[in-house]
């Protein structure tokens, strides 16, 4: 699917769906994708081993837990999970995200299970 | 230069400097760097060759002019410019953005001059 031609308005984006950890496309960027996920609760431990990971936080609070230490990021904060190190995203209230990392990432990463999302989501 | 350890907070990277269109590196994505800038008025007409170009207004308001048409960006939205597409990026009043690009990407893409940013500026 193409680049919105226009303006790519995040709130009006983050409207269009409801379900947590569910990553939806709205921009690509040569081969990375621009996603839009909701957060809530914790996700699984997990690593990319063969890419970083921009989490931009839109609205809400997400922790992301390293095994030695925590970053909390607020609305307006980035930060860039290095590739290859290990990862738990955790939002005790619902929080708003973009992420970008390249195409076909899996949001599990290594670790698999119930919560990856296999599909990719345009919207 | 690393990335930052923990949160990176864009307010805050903003008031680390006042030129306009002088690309400020803020983090690193693989290959890719995201950057903070500040413009106001009209940039030259450009294009990058070999990448797409992310824009994502933080404050203000900014126009993406092409040949046959007008992007208007404000904050909370963004942009990618096609690679290989002429654009001008013009800005009544003073706007702060992120532009997500190629580590090494020139701002003045293929058409050089004065504005060119030949350093890479690390805040």
């Amino acid at each position: 699917m193409p680049n919105d031609p226009g303006a790519l308005n995040l709130d009006q984006k983050f409207e269009k769906f409801s379900k947590h950890w569910s990553p939806h496309i709205i921009a690509q960027l040569n081969d990375l994708h621009v996603k839009a996920v909701k957060l809530q609760g914790t996700f699984v431990w997990h690593r990319h081993e063969d890419t970083d990971e921009l989490f931009f936080v839109q609205e809400g609070t997400l922790t992301i837990k390293y095994r030695d230490r925590d970053v909390v990021l607020r609305a307006g904060e980035m930060h860039v999970v290095p590739k290859g190190v290990e990862h738990r995203p955790v939002a005790d209230e619902e929080c708003e995200i973009l992420l970008i990392e390249p195409a076909g990432t899996l949001n599990t990463g290594d670790a698999g299970g119930n919560l990856t999302a296999s599909e990719e989501l345009w919207i």
